[in-house]
């Protein structure tokens, strides 16, 4: 999600089930490109209330940039960014050059899968994921984003030419390339350069920081020997990543205001402080503990908490 | 240089006086591939002793890393690092492929200052140069570093076909770009990754930290105003770095025991020292300023002394 706070999964479902049965939409497709897409759905989405719902990734693995700067194919020389999500390029770039008059959701769900599996080794790549109302699966993309009338006379090709990418960056590091790219190229000595040095200890410091604090945490909750394994564990397909969302929102808050902004990054630990709701620990126990691991909120602009809370 | 503690341009060069002296070698070719190469011989290098050496770079700018990753050409995949200078790299490959029972040091010189400037932009790449004996510059490279049986029967070509760069990295990133290679790659969340991340951090905090100290020194010394422009003062062609040396020696050992160790980066202040020592700033005031600018040695193993003095 673009903007601050980020909205959580258990949120998102309620106004979809708000809409429906307000009967503003008969039926509604969802495409979701982040990091553990899958966990904003997984559990908690309904099959009957109308919505079908693809996401980047299962419930606990990055998603993968593409387009990306030194890679093949790369951006124009003057970009030093990412272009592209591989699971987005993958159903934008089927959908341009298909009829989408006549290819149905679960057509192209397959080929988007297929794409972004990276030859089905996920050395990079990840799980194309379906939730929700699969029944909508035979019905043409037509009806939910139109077609491009030149298309509309070919034949549907099942196994498309669309090229694979050798490599992909992990969709974490993506905005860390960008400031990578910008510090090399600067000239030597130059203020430029220096400022650029600074936004980039900043940034890898503010990672190190959240993921210190968050181990830190979870050694205190439940030693040593337990913690990391706790924080870690992930339910079965099914499940939802919180039994109690409000809890998981109240452990968020708790850990923001002791450590500070968690920000885009701190994002990939929602499941550990969901996991210490799942064991039973209170947000009081939170607050307690994070304080012990962050005797104060460092003034690096990535943990600062002057824009709130990220959550 | 490869071993702490560095060698110093005086020092070198004592040393070629003595060998002529003692009549240990009738003449001799040196290559010397470093950023501000030319700083080792400008206004050192007597033109009688018998010596003809080339630089990589002049005694202002950075040198250059080629075969990098990510660049075209570029290293096979399982390397992470830049595997040549450009420089370096154009004198061996022209070597390589050239008849040196007829190629001249002077044809070599010429030919490799062309590839090496970049097509005489110098967005990237640096002015290759010739110190000393230059009436060396006739004599066969044959005589020096033999030749390849293989290439004895070629004619000399004066335009050769040995491919140029499209882009190359500056020669002090170089080490970054291993390490940022290494970080990239590793998986999310790996122990791994985190000690990656905090091998970069702490590159980048002891750049900042020498940086930092360096530019505050001067200010304290000179003023605000004038304080930059004294540090980046450059001489011009044919003027000694320093004019004594061994003011040079003592105010850089000043300046690392009080604000840790410069490492191989902050041989790029070099100049800022000389510069210090030229205005007649004696060590002693540096071993103040620096206590002020520094109030501890960093604890990072960049800048911790245990390696001993860099230079």
């Amino acid at each position: 999600m673009p903007t601050n706070p980020y909205v959580y999964g258990d949120d998102l479902v309620d106004v979809l089930k708000k809409k429906h049965a307000a009967g503003t939409y008969k039926s509604l497709v969802f495409y979701l490109e982040a990091c553990e897409a899958g966990s904003v759905f997984e559990g908690l989405l309904p099959n009957d209330i109308g919505v079908y719902a693809t996401t980047a990734s299962n419930a606990e693995e990055s998603s993968w940039g593409t387009y990306c700067p030194g890679e093949y194919p790369s951006p124009p020389s003057e970009y030093d960014t990412c272009l592209g999500d591989l699971y987005s390029i993958s159903w934008m770039e089927d959908s341009d050059v298909h009829n989408l008059r006549t290819e149905s959701l679960k057509q192209q769900y397959d080929l988007v899968k297929k794409r972004t599996a990276a030859q089905d080794s996920y050395s990079y790549g990840s799980h194309v994921m379906q939730y929700g109302s699969l029944d909508l699966n035979d019905q043409h993309l037509f009806l939910y984003i139109g077609s491009n009338p030149a298309n509309d006379n070919t034949t549907f090709v099942e196994d498309n030419s669309l090229p694979s990418f050798s490599r992909a960056v992990n969709q974490r590091d993506a905005d860390l390339v960008y400031f990578w790219r910008k510090y090399q190229k600067l000239a030597e000595s130059s203020t430029e350069k220096n400022d650029a040095r600074k936004q980039l200890l900043e940034m890898m410091g503010h990672r190190s920081h959240i993921d210190n604090s968050v181990e830190l945490i979870g050694n205190l909750l439940f030693g040593f020997a337990d913690g990391p394994m706790v924080l870690k564990t992930v339910r079965p397909a099914g499940e939802p990543l919180a039994d109690d969302w409000s809890c998981l929102k109240s452990m968020v808050r708790a850990f923001e205001s002791q450590c500070g902004s968690l920000a885009q990054y701190g994002m990939k630990h929602m499941r550990s402080f969901a996991n210490i709701c799942n064991a039973g620990i209170l947000p009081e126990a939170m607050v307690k503990m994070a304080a012990q691991a962050c005797t104060s909120i460092p003034t690096n602009p990535w943990s600062a908490t002057h824009n709130g809370f990220s959550a």
